[in-house]
């Protein structure tokens, strides 16, 4: 992509990181979940999001639904508008740690050189997970019938049917949803969150 | 601008709106500074963003610099790629609201359809500040020096030199940031946000 913007200037809080980490008493950061569609990537970050709240983190889930509303809402589907898709989710997920949250970002985000943009955009405090779910278990779950509509033709490119899924290569933590109960799940992400994001 | 999303469900969050708001003690929402290039936008959101800070209040600035080298970074300067920073500028800011952040957004957003979109994206909670400083006052203070190059001829369409400023028509707020310091206008704001965020 080319940067078109111009004559900008750094910006520079004048709340420092610190003091942001003390207020909330963690530090901020991005969880990102990636697996196939139906890998259980906005079940785990809803309820993570809804236990991390409990315990007092200032969390929040950034979901594709939630990004392809609004700040994408002019993307479609191309290789290219994914690609721009998930920079641009990246780099939001990037100013909500900036502002000290802890985020749960889940896209299917297929590719490794996507994942490594949103990486780059987050900077320190990026956690890859990969939800390890093979497609045809991910198939027979089919939330919302999408690969029913992919094997009648009725989305194009869909991943785990008709586009590729690169299976991540060093993962911060893998979960392996076939296996493990949504509840298992959790208590294992509450206890990397503890390790890894408390003070 | 024609909508290419599909297949998008709606997005519900397991935490509630009230559980965030009790979390945090005060309501989200976004505090949209508009005005010309050197009206304030930049010293008062930050100088707001530590005073609110030491107050307890989640809150984070979002400045056309964040954007355009983040989100935006894609988009140059044709009236079209501006609508659509503005555009991206309130889903994000709308985002970060329904984290629960009380959003500090600082852009010239010199054209009313623009800010009506940002108004809408975030929804409740959108409050609109008019830093309202004349274009010659402005370019004395010139930070950054740029209507200096904007009078040179290197800067395009700069607001206030050679591109037009729509004054807002019912602001929720207006600071005449010729006459006030920088204190007294950034007691009036936390006047303001006591009043209309606080619970």
């Amino acid at each position: 992509m080319k940067i078109k913007s111009a004559n900008i200037t750094r910006y520079d809080h004048l709340v420092s990181h610190d003091e942001r980490i003390n207020r909330n008493g963690h530090l901020p950061g991005v969880l990102w979940f990636t697996g196939l569609p139906g890998a259980g990537k906005s079940t785990l970050t809803k309820e993570l999001e809804s236990r991390l709240t409990d315990d007092g983190y200032y969390v929040t889930v950034v979901d594709n639904e939630l990004i392809r509303r609004g700040v994408s809402s002019d993307l479609g589907y191309s290789h290219e508008d994914r690609t721009e898709n998930i920079r641009r989710a990246g780099e939001v997920s990037a100013l909500l740690a900036r502002a000290g949250c802890l985020v749960l970002a889940g896209f299917i985000s297929p590719y490794h050189s996507d994942r490594d943009e949103a990486r780059k955009a987050t900077g320190l405090g990026f956690h890859e997970v990969f939800l390890d779910a093979d497609a045809d278990v991910c198939e027979k779950r089919d939330i919302n019938q999408l690969y029913e509509k992919a094997r009648a033709g009725q989305i194009d490119d869909f991943t785990g049917v008709s586009a590729p899924y690169e299976k991540p290569l060093s993962p911060d933590l893998v979960l392996d949803t076939e296996a493990l109960s949504v509840e298992d799940s959790i208590d294992q992400l509450v206890v990397y969150v503890g390790q890894n994001f408390k003070l």
